[in-house]
């Protein structure tokens, strides 16, 4: 997905810095990295799983993989630990006013609540890009909305009504862990 | 690395039925996988990262990555929770009667220092294939060794001395969780 690299202009006309033609991975790629360099918490996106069928090793140093396929993820593709807790959580944006479900895959979902079971912070964290907002919405919420609703997409109102929407701020330009202090402090 | 298939008769002259020529890797993969299905914690080995430079999209299914490289870890191998708590690993192989440091990179043992001092429980998987024996050494006993020695391996009888020897059961094959248990009642 290509978004248009020029500065977007908040409903409050203040300008807004952040997610300036950033895809949400980057973004969230620069925030787990200031996160770290603060010690703040540690998380990483996992790399993208493959299947290897045929590397070349040219040289001790120079292995080339030559015919590699994609693999449906098992898992999230974030986790990591804030305050002693197991944090995970799956990230994605959608161009739409809904969310449509089929984005996350069956195994990631079972793996939400495989984890939350555990006592995880698990969530998803959903960037509408046409409204330009960015919303934390915990597992739980999303295994209701499974659990009640025949529909096959979660609508933004959903998201604006049970979620909570993540401030768009300069560095880090997605600061999820000011929720998650929330959610420490609800529970 | 390959190794025998054959069945591997340990000191006391009973069958050894696990590790009969499977890798570390290939043991640990059973482990969590056994932990997964009976409910007892969510850990997982991270994919590989690669670098992907030309992907031919043959159709909207089938993608054949044709150019792609190895990338050197950031993190380490293996994370996951266990009763709500963070737990992160490296597990590796050794053929020789000593721990070679060269086959942990310092990114990964950066990595270990990062995710303990925000309370994860961070360890080391070893095998010495030749003795057949796996340990669980804490992160700390591996910063120790490091600040206290000038070598560049770490010998059998330091895993002996600090370590817990995991000892082999049939299914699972590497009962980590067990020396976790340990742990956690220590702490």
């Amino acid at each position: 997905m290509h978004y248009p690299t020029g500065i977007k202009v908040t409903k409050n006309n203040n300008i807004n810095y952040a997610n300036r033609g950033m895809t949400l991975e980057a973004d969230l790629n620069n925030t787990n990295h200031y996160y770290l360099i603060n010690d703040i918490a540690v998380v990483y996106k996992k790399p993208t799983p493959i299947t290897i069928h045929k590397v070349n090793y040219i040289s001790r140093t120079n292995a080339v993989i030559e015919d590699a396929r994609f693999q449906i993820p098992s898992t999230t593709d974030y986790n990591g630990i804030y305050k002693g807790k197991y944090i995970d959580f799956e990230a994605k944006e959608t161009t739409k006013n809904i969310f449509p479900l089929a984005n996350i895959h069956e195994h990631q979902i079972q793996h939400l609540r495989n984890v939350h079971r555990h006592g995880a912070i698990a969530f998803l964290i959903v960037r509408f890009t046409k409204q330009n907002k960015t919303f934390l919405l915990e597992a739980t919420k999303l295994f209701d909305f499974i659990e009640n609703n025949k529909r096959k997409s979660i609508p933004l109102n959903y998201f604006e009504q049970n979620g909570y929407l993540i401030k768009d701020t300069y560095n880090p330009s997605v600061d999820y862990i000011k929720i998650i202090d929330i959610l420490l402090k609800e529970n």
